[in-house]
């Protein structure tokens, strides 16, 4: 008997998830979501945020697997099984293209696009200059599969590379920097700060006005972690005080971010939609079903959430 | 008797210059163009343009070091002498900011910033989609230093590369085309033209409508080599019909560009003034040095330009 995965999500993901699961894991029997079905043969469920009552209905399940890196919207609903295995997404595909995302969005605030933008405007030809990479600065918080692959491209291109996590890491031509008490050190002199944090307690809120103001005056931030990180609130002030010079965004405490949120008509605010980088079909498929096959085995799954840590 | 450079360039570049050779190149006697001093004991000038009535002063002179990777200015000068080495710049701090713009402005067109732009101009939260870089193809006009350099950097980011030159070439992972009669297969199918060529009276004007026509519609154009390259006029209508999509230009037949130029108002035309890439005064200095060494031991001059090629 196939092992049985259940695929929650929207519809318009169906049809490249069917088709990477058909191709590269046909021992796997995948199922999508439908109202009313039964549930209680399925043994793996594939999803990237809750659903309303969906959890107790699973009876016969034995992990669940999160589509995406970030497991914190899996984890914010109370009814998700807590002695069942929770897996993260890590795969190729999902990393490159935040690597692609972080050093695009590096060198824009790297060139200072707002500069030129401005110049553009008024048909004013004006001298642009701006530093070798060496000598500009990107603090890197969170240092995770995500992190740490970015980490490694800035590196690459030159730029000198500080990084910040929960635990002490060591990661090859980057000043590693740990805890609530080395942040202060990492930020000082960090002229771009990007943050591809998990979303915890811990590090909810953690972009707010007291962490603003330990940048030099002026530094940029790039948020493609979540929304819970920013204090929206302290970001326009900041801006406007010249503290933040600018900023690009891809993730909000809502989505899709309202019309009327005050961030559309930030000067030097660049908008994405939440499209940094997303799980590649394929890929991921090749990932869930080689857990899965490793579940089937008696083995113990690959990147299990920590549930205390919170990813 | 220390050999004599003389130094002919905007008064802002010299003092960086003058402490590179200072530092790196002791054994050269480093020394500015003033008006009315004598010339006659220069043996070598690094220059990136003519300078009316320059070279038949310099009576003593071995050779001419170009300041930049195109020596256009130069040639187009009838008093440049013709049987003296002109020496074109190669150094790799030129080569790595040529490289990082290129990348920069790929990531810029592949991710299609007009489109967010338009979204947040209207606070509006739109599906963003873009395809994977293995289903985007780059064309590269122009493989030599910089050109080649760029595609392997593009290759390393995954996408599809394509390149044209003058003679043919191979290149790692790079389909290439060569000479006019294979220019036509290699714009088919490039949605990104890159131009890097050298500006010679073959080049020049290359990028013009007849050329747009054999893109595939809304294609993006980058041209980081020089103003000549383009039919100015060729494109404001050929953006208008959506035959090409976007653009960003470095270089321009007038620079400064003019502020009545309609460039400056043109939509989805971005401008940077020319500063993709500069010559690294300590690497460039290091560069000459080594070069003016190889002439004084009797040893043949490096990256000497061919004349009847034009680069």
């Amino acid at each position: 008997m196939k092992p049985v995965l259940l695929f929650v999500g929207g519809e318009d993901l169906e049809a490249s998830w069917t088709a990477a699961f058909a191709e590269l894991a046909p021992e796997v029997a995948f199922r999508f979501h439908r109202p009313g079905v039964d549930l209680s043969d399925v043994h793996y469920c594939l999803a990237w945020k809750a659903m309303p009552d969906l959890w107790p209905r699973l009876t016969a399940l034995k992990a669940v697997f999160c589509r995406g890196a970030g497991v914190d919207r899996l984890l914010a609903d109370p009814s998700l099984p807590r002695d069942l295995p929770l897996v993260r997404m890590v795969e190729p595909e999902l990393t490159r293209g935040m690597v692609e995302y972080v050093l695009w969005q590096c060198l824009f605030h790297h060139r200072r696009v707002w500069e030129l933008e401005a110049a553009q405007s008024c048909a004013a030809w004006r001298p642009h200059v701006y530093p070798a990479p060496w000598d500009r600065t990107i603090g890197i918080m969170g240092l995770g599969e995500l992190g740490a692959a970015a980490a490694a491209k800035l590196v690459e291109f030159g730029f000198k590379v500080k990084g910040w996590s929960r635990s002490p890491k060591s990661l090859p031509q980057v000043a590693c920097f740990a805890g609530r008490d080395q942040l202060p050190a990492f930020l000082a002199g960090t002229e771009i700060l990007v943050c591809l944090l998990p979303l915890t307690p811990e590090t909810h809120g953690i972009l707010n006005a007291e962490l603003f103001a330990q940048l030099p005056k002026g530094a940029s931030l790039i948020n493609a972690a979540r929304g819970g990180h920013l204090v929206e609130a302290d970001l326009p002030p900041a801006m406007a005080s010249g503290q933040i010079g600018a900023a690009t965004l891809d993730v909000f405490a809502t989505e899709p971010l309202p019309e009327d949120h005050p961030f559309w008509a930030q000067e030097r605010l660049y908008i994405t939609p939440h499209n940094a980088s997303d799980t590649d079909p394929r890929s991921g498929a090749w990932r869930v079903a080689r857990q899965i096959a490793r579940c089937e085995a008696g083995e113990p799954l690959e990147d299990v959430v920590d549930r205390a840590r919170g990813y």
